[in-house]
């Protein structure tokens, strides 16, 4: 522990063991911890995709306090093997398909070594020009991949940020759009504030509305339905803003989403925009998921119409191979989020800033602190290229398809709302319990049918789970429970997908034949 | 690239190159990147502390955009040496004394390295039971530790979250107090809330008062002077409160600091909790610094009262080796943060949520995608034990007194306020410059002499940084600006901090000589 371990008889700080930053411990430290996880990526798909264990568990094998004495590495490592990874649902495992990917690459891991190894403090610019610059530099590469219109790019007059999450991302943009309304029409009126979302928006945003003040009242859930593929309709949206505005209440922000949570729909960006533009409506557009497939040119067209909104973001920790967290949020005005979240203490003061030349990031986040996440990006961009990121998720949408092609061939499958992505959403269809039954599967038992297939559904997607082969989580639409197949785990090639859907159809068999419900 | 880089020409997606976690490449580029960090903090403190590049360097250096072909990452590494290392402010060299540290370490490191590796998104329980689980016991373990009153663990009716920085445990606290009051009092009453702190409070908390819609004139900055070590006096606090009650306005949120960012003032949290409750005032503690230190016996004391308070945080990543970010937050109730910061949409409802016997740290936080910080907090604690972190911390304090006697060898220099911890806030004194000058140095001209003084000092400390030998930086109080020497770096023994003074002193002379003011 070198300087630091413990004090010499004289009181002085230098010793002879090892500093806990020694670089020769650290090597070999490294190394072994390289080891165990080349080794976990190899043994993946022997574990259980989704945890298996009981609530309180760890509690059990854990001591009640930290140790007063150093344990080594080993030790520890053993305990990891033995008592966290049986604790641990493995989104990395090639037979993860919940949720929305957490896609894990070599060169996203290899940047946020790198950044943990620095561990700089990227506040603001002097504390570490790279973070700043480098950041700054690989937002308006992945704009320029995105195609986003010059005004969201450095390059324009806008300017792209890493933040943690899309949560982040959404505060703070409701934050600026909140203070620019507030600063014409008076902070007394705080009360008046409406947001905008459908009942497909991410529940992130009604919670981001609830922190910075708006009036949980205040919050519009707009209703989508099937028949538009549960995308938000531009006519719905002026029909909630102009009752807002009749009953004396004041339009402020509407979250557009690309790739929604549930079902991956897709929002008409342009004619939202349109219609939010008239009222005076900020415009933020959360394509979190399905973002990073649109620098495909295939894809591009989901965005058509961001040109009109205020701000954009995508996580690139889900599927765009940069390990969490990766936020990356383009906005038109940058100046917004300085006013609203800029913070300028004496102890912060410096040429640089005081130059106006630089890019102060604290003043575009709610974080004071941040990490160097810039790295990771840039490693993903470099080590693949363009033309490997495209292939990687154009092969994700191919994987899906082929499932789609599966659920196809046995008629007691349907896909509930059409695939845009890498995420199925499907179900073992009413009818075909009726079959089983015996019954006639008519209208007029519609609902009864409905539930039955719910409850079947639900029973399904459990039993699949913890039979630990492959983990998929679920959604509703219209009162169907559905089934989320979301391919893009990292490792998941083909075999994975045909094996999951044979997981599926046996479960389907086996449920069948023993309780024909 | 496996299964991902490109696609067969039967259009399948299983081929002969790597896929992006194959573990034997991932094994590969993994110990090529330990080793790259290994060289760098051997070789660091050949680096300017300080970055010395000007605004805008690495645009010059880097490509207008991502490359559409792969790189190979003995390329990047190389563009990291020659281009990244430059730029970048070495928190980690051993002669790095600015702000308050980001104290990494071989442990924390390797924990963050395994979080990356699992790059699970542990939002809820059963997104992955370990990662909450650990979090939970090791937050008991710290608070154990910290001596923390039972109220604030687990093992009473408390509880601890890992958030990522103090900023957002401010948030998190204030939107529930903000949300407990307005749910008494009608939320039409949110432009009457107050919030209250001295003038050395963190700037993080008027950022987050006002995201959460406190209006900025309700923001109080109650004066604190160096008569009382520039702690927050409980009779300013009391008048602050009164005054506001009598004004129709209602006292909501109180931040006391142990540890300013200033001075490392210590505002005395038992009196202030003691006029806080009579208000029904919610009281944050931001321990964000010297927090750490209370796990020795003979800091405890700083900390007296914490008892009074309803939340309480430290920085695990500035003083206690876990590498950015980690910033660790105990609340007395939890079901006000979740009250205030819960969501429960379909996609996400699950068997362990509803049984109401796990813990979801998504509803006691901002963020919904959260990563698996107690995994480095986890290493830390046991890999050294409770007994080196002491004396880790001991010794840092312990080199910040070796520095403060080196201070009072020279009469030209003084420390400006106590020092309590392992930062040591000094200045060449204005007698110093008048004495060059052969000026008196008296009252008369006292104004005119500080500010010499100041402007000396400051040119002093840009001289030093732009050296690159030592990286320091500032504050100031009551007009007076103070040199920080902030030890915490893991890597700094007594060597460095006496080479530090002399860098100091004959930086000093060279000024005096050069141009006696």
């Amino acid at each position: 522990m070198g300087s630091l371990a413990s004090m010499n008889e004289d009181g002085s700080c230098s010793t002879n063991i090892v500093n806990p930053l020694d670089p020769e411990e650290f090597r070999k430290q490294g190394h072994m911890i390289i080891d165990f996880l080349a080794d976990y990526y190899q043994n993946i798909e022997k574990y259980p995709v989704l945890s298996q264990v009981e609530p309180g568990y760890l509690r059990k094998l854990l001591p009640m306090s930290a140790p007063y004495i150093a344990e080594p590495v080993e030790a520890i490592l053993q305990d990891v093997q033995k008592h966290i990874i049986p604790g641990i649902t493995h989104w990395q495992s090639p037979n993860y398909f919940a949720y929305f990917p957490s896609s894990g690459s070599i060169a996203g891991f290899l940047g946020e070594v790198l950044s943990t190894g620095f561990n700089v403090v990227g506040f603001n610019w002097i504390s570490s020009p790279a973070a700043t610059e480098l950041e700054s530099i690989v937002m308006d590469w992945l704009g320029q991949m995105l195609e986003l219109p010059q005004s969201f790019l450095f390059s324009g007059n806008g300017g792209g940020v890493i933040q943690g999450t899309t949560c982040e991302a959404m505060l703070c943009t409701l934050t600026a759009a909140r203070d620019q309304m507030l600063s014409k029409i008076g902070r007394e009126n705080i009360g008046k504030l409406v947001v905008y979302g459908s009942d497909q928006t991410h529940s992130a945003v009604a919670k981001a509305a609830k922190i910075v003040g708006i009036d949980p009242k205040n919050f519009r859930v707009i209703k989508t339905n099937k028949s538009a593929s549960f995308g938000l309709s531009p006519e719905s949206l002026r029909i909630a803003i102009t009752t807002d505005v009749k009953a004396g209440l004041i339009p402020l922000y509407l979250c557009a989403t690309v790739g929604t949570t549930s079902t991956t729909a897709v929002d008409p960006l342009g004619p939202l925009c349109d219609v939010a533009k008239e009222y005076g409506v900020w415009v933020h557009v959360d394509a979190a998921y399905a973002g990073s497939a649109c620098i495909c040119p295939e894809f591009r067209h989901f965005i058509n119409g961001v040109e009109g909104a205020n701000s954009f973001s995508i996580n690139a920790h889900k599927w765009f191979f940069t390990t969490l967290d990766c936020c990356c949020l383009w906005v038109k005005d940058p100046s917004t989020l300085i006013k609203s979240l800029s913070t300028n203490p004496e102890y912060l003061k410096n040429k640089a800033t005081d130059s106006k030349k630089v890019v102060d990031y604290k003043d575009w986040q709610i974080t004071l602190s941040r990490r160097f996440r810039a790295m990771k990006l840039w490693l993903v961009l470099r080590s693949y290229g363009v033309a490997n990121l495209r292939n990687f998720l154009r092969c994700h949408v191919k994987m899906a398809k082929r499932f789609e092609v599966l659920l196809a061939s046995d008629n007691r499958f349907e896909v509930v709302v059409p695939r845009y992505f890498a995420t199925v959403c499907f179900r073992v269809l009413p009818s075909a319990l009726c079959k089983i039954r015996n019954e006639p599967c008519g209208e007029a038992d519609h609902h009864v049918h409905q539930k039955h297939a719910n409850e079947f559904n639900r029973k399904l997607l459990e039993s699949i789970n913890a039979s630990g082969h492959i983990y998929m989580s679920h959604a509703q639409v219209e009162g169907i429970y559905m089934i989320r197949f979301a391919i893009g785990a990292t490792l998941t090639e083909d075999k994975h997908v045909i094996k999951a859907w044979e997981v599926v159809r046996e479960m389907v068999d086996t449920m069948l034949k023993l309780n024909p419900q």
